[in-house]
């Protein structure tokens, strides 16, 4: 057996806990009852260290430093080496006291956000989240120097390898200049237009749950490979070959669950879509956070609402929930469904808004990481940018600074994702509708398989064997081009 | 840390890796789609080979014999290390690539046994039979000096300890005097009795399921740490605080589920009574498969349905079913779920002829263990020991040898705990009548409390701190006696 032939028989053992705990977290989110916590908490822990102990065996090192004196020939196995060797180099540089420490105060500090944020009381959760933050702060300290990053570059790399701060923050500069101009005009144009007629009524649960199941598997999702339940949070878990989508249901409003369901539908496409033949490898997994957000978001916000999709969709809505037509109508649709709206919750913004709410907490932690900014100062930091983005302040932090659960459990570097992903998505659809004659004629008829079919190609088959820009490239030729996203908005929100 | 905390914190760990492997196990048997089912194969064998590489670890033998050498002086701590000794012997008497080749010649049998069984075709599945149960007994050859068992004692010792066959076969030889008297009696009152009014009807399965979880609470299972689910073939899994039992629905039954559920119930409260502060410890776990079985029998025979609580229950499905009130009459009800019956298969048996179908496969699976019986010869030998037992013969093999998964799957030696468990069943149901006043009133009330208190107090609190007759003793005075049993079969099927 090679160096290299045991190096990835151990990333599989590794990624096949990794499944077995997915699973599990999925099961902790949608089934499981509220007293299985503790015990669920503890057969993580023992995953985890396992797991831990398998990345990190003294034979690991030996077997890396053999295999890459004499690398594969194949580009796929050559990659899969370097990733290897990055995980290692992650997983090696963090003291595995500093990981235990901070298991147990992302822990503690999310437990007191819960109760925090429903009394929207952050100087109760505030002593718990400085403790946390510095936790971080040496976690990124102590990757840095062994990535050859910066600190907060080295926490983005945890979610999205390959793209630096100083990367996003111009494009994050020339969105917010953008957003100052097109906002108000889209807000302009909307109002002018007047209301949309609502769709109201009520929506029976088990209608919606058949409809999302089956536009679910419409897009292309196989039934013998996924299930769709119900969670407080939705999300798409489990594993490429059995991947678990979730949603909520209100029965006073159908579309959050339908485009919800349409999202995760897209991130469990991506998964369902990676190369098999380098399934449990490194190179074998997504690209990474912003890859599999603009996966979503090419379902959701780029095809899902599309006037060709909405066309084929609205007939179908009627057909199911009944009640007059004219709500349903492709036009009326599109308004309900796409319409700009500034509000505090960033998991309800709309596309044109919401990198606003990332733009904010992008630069929130880039400040913590830095030791610029201490978590006391940080609501009236979060008000001070969204006014300046948004033109609104939260009357409180529960609508502030206490809305999201990432930083009150130790996860920074993540929220840039959201916005690459959303320009990626914007990106993809422009090369796919030039790539794919009759993409959008197809999308009429609700027939999502000449857009899947180019993902498959251009996207999802290629696991990580590129970073995030050179995935960009391989599929559209070009690095993120954030005049992608700025010209759909602009097609889609600033056309009177 | 002293070797006997290394030896629990090894044991704690080792028993997390078997919670999550439980759950994974409900999830594919009650949720998974299909096309996960060989990646989840991959995660059970990682989970697998993870625990027995902790189980055999070399500091084990070195920390059990430093530990042995001073014992605790706790009795619990104290039984908790010999159950250590004999699980660490059981785990290292097995050559790796034994275990290996049963896992592959078990899943390869089985596999073959699901096509056999549908097509009635035993000499199909003959030849991988064969091949696993000569790994079978290599596997009870290996056990048993080891164990300083016999070999088929070896086997059955690993479902139910410190139970030998020399003390199964003299009770099972005692049934089979009394049935060949009681069950053409019983045969005789009940046809004397004339045909109960049947209960027929569409009985929609989310009235079932409903029902079902409301009785199953009501004998004292806790919502917060259960489910009710479904699946092909119902069970009782998870783990001490998250519970999950299955069942299955026809419309056109209801009292299958029902009992079914009540069954699994008997389970779930037995792994909910367990001593929580000997969790993951042998000696915190259930005393065995055939103490199990009496708490799932205590549940569903003993108690569902005795005179007491069906007087309770048939105006509680009359309530939820509707129709006429006459079938649901307590004495009608009994009529219908208490009536024996020569049949072909054990898990539809009544209580009266279920052990005639255990003591038929305890005696093959001797005789096959002791090589005194050819597997080719099985069919033959099979319709023999029915006629001989309950005098009739299966037409065919798939209501024959072909009906059961255990020996196709390589489980020898289990069959005698679902007889001992109902032997016990009764007589712990005996003692408790003795113990408790008001007992039967509580039941005819639909009030489970009193027999669960008992039980907490005289079974599920004990743990594995007595092997099965010692728990017994512990709980009703005596060994198991058979007489209890018979006795109460006397009572519920031979008062004319």
């Amino acid at each position: 057996m090679t160096a290299y032939a045991r190096l990835t028989a151990r990333a599989a053992r590794i990624a096949t806990l990794g499944e077995a705990s997915a699973m599990l977290g999925w099961d902790a989110s949608a089934m499981m009852p509220t007293g299985g916590a503790e015990a669920r908490g503890d057969q993580f822990a023992v995953i985890a260290g396992l797991s831990h102990g398998l990345a990190t065996a003294p034979e690991v090192a030996a077997d890396l430093a053999e295999a890459e004196a004499s690398p594969p020939g194949d580009t796929w196995e050559a990659t899969n080496l370097r990733l290897l060797r990055h995980s290692h180099t992650r997983a090696t540089a963090l003291p595995p006291d500093l990981v235990e420490a901070m298991a147990r105060a992302a822990s503690a500090c999310e437990t007191v956000w819960r109760v925090a944020r429903a009394q929207g009381d952050f100087a109760m959760v505030a002593p718990k989240l400085t403790a946390l933050m510095a936790l971080v702060r040496e976690q990124a300290q102590a990757l840095a120097p062994a990535l050859g990053l910066s600190p907060y570059d080295a926490l983005m790399d945890g979610y999205q390898r390959g793209v630096l701060a100083a990367d996003v923050a111009p494009v994050f500069a020339d969105y917010e200049a953008f957003l100052a101009d097109a906002l108000p005009r889209a807000e302009a144009i909307q109002a002018a237009r007047g209301p949309a007629i609502p769709l109201e009524g009520v929506f029976p649960e088990h209608l919606q749950e058949a409809l999302c199941r089956s536009l679910s598997l419409g897009a292309g999702l196989e039934a013998e490979h996924s299930r769709l339940d119900r969670s407080t949070h939705p999300f798409c878990g489990g594993t490429p070959t059995d991947v678990r989508i979730t949603t909520r249901y209100r029965t006073d409003d159908f579309a959050q669950a339908l485009m919800g369901v349409m999202h995760e539908t897209g991130h469990a496409l991506y998964e369902r879509g990676l190369p098999s033949g380098h399934a449990r490898q490194p190179v074998g997994e997504a690209a990474g956070m912003a890859a599999h957000e603009s996966q979503s978001l090419i379902i959701e916000m780029q095809a899902s609402r599309s006037d060709a999709f909405l066309s084929w969709l609205g007939p179908r809505l009627h057909e199911t929930f009944g009640g007059s037509a004219s709500p349903y109508a492709p036009a009326n649709l599109g308004r309900l469904l796409r319409r700009v709206d500034r509000g505090f919750i960033r998991v309800e913004a709309d596309e044109m808004t919401y990198p606003a709410h990332v733009i904010v907490r992008f630069r929130l932690e880039q400040a913590l990481i830095a030791g610029d900014l201490a978590v006391a100062d940080l609501p009236g930091a979060w008000a001070e940018g969204m006014q300046s983005l948004l033109g609104i302040t939260p009357p409180d932090d529960r609508l502030g600074v206490l809305q999201d659960i990432h930083w009150y459990d130790g996860l920074v570097g993540y929220f840039p994702s959201y916005s690459l992903g959303a320009m990626a998505a914007a990106q993809l659809m422009a090369a796919a509708r030039r790539d794919v004659p009759g993409l959008d004629v197809a999308l009429s008829e609700g027939d999502f398989a000449p857009l899947l079919g180019w993902l498959r190609r251009k996207v999802h088959g290629q696991g990580s064997l590129h970073g995030f820009n050179d995935l960009l490239v391989h599929a559209t030729g070009k690095k993120l081009d954030p005049n992608d996203f700025q010209t759909h908005l602009t097609e889609r929100y600033l056309k009177p």
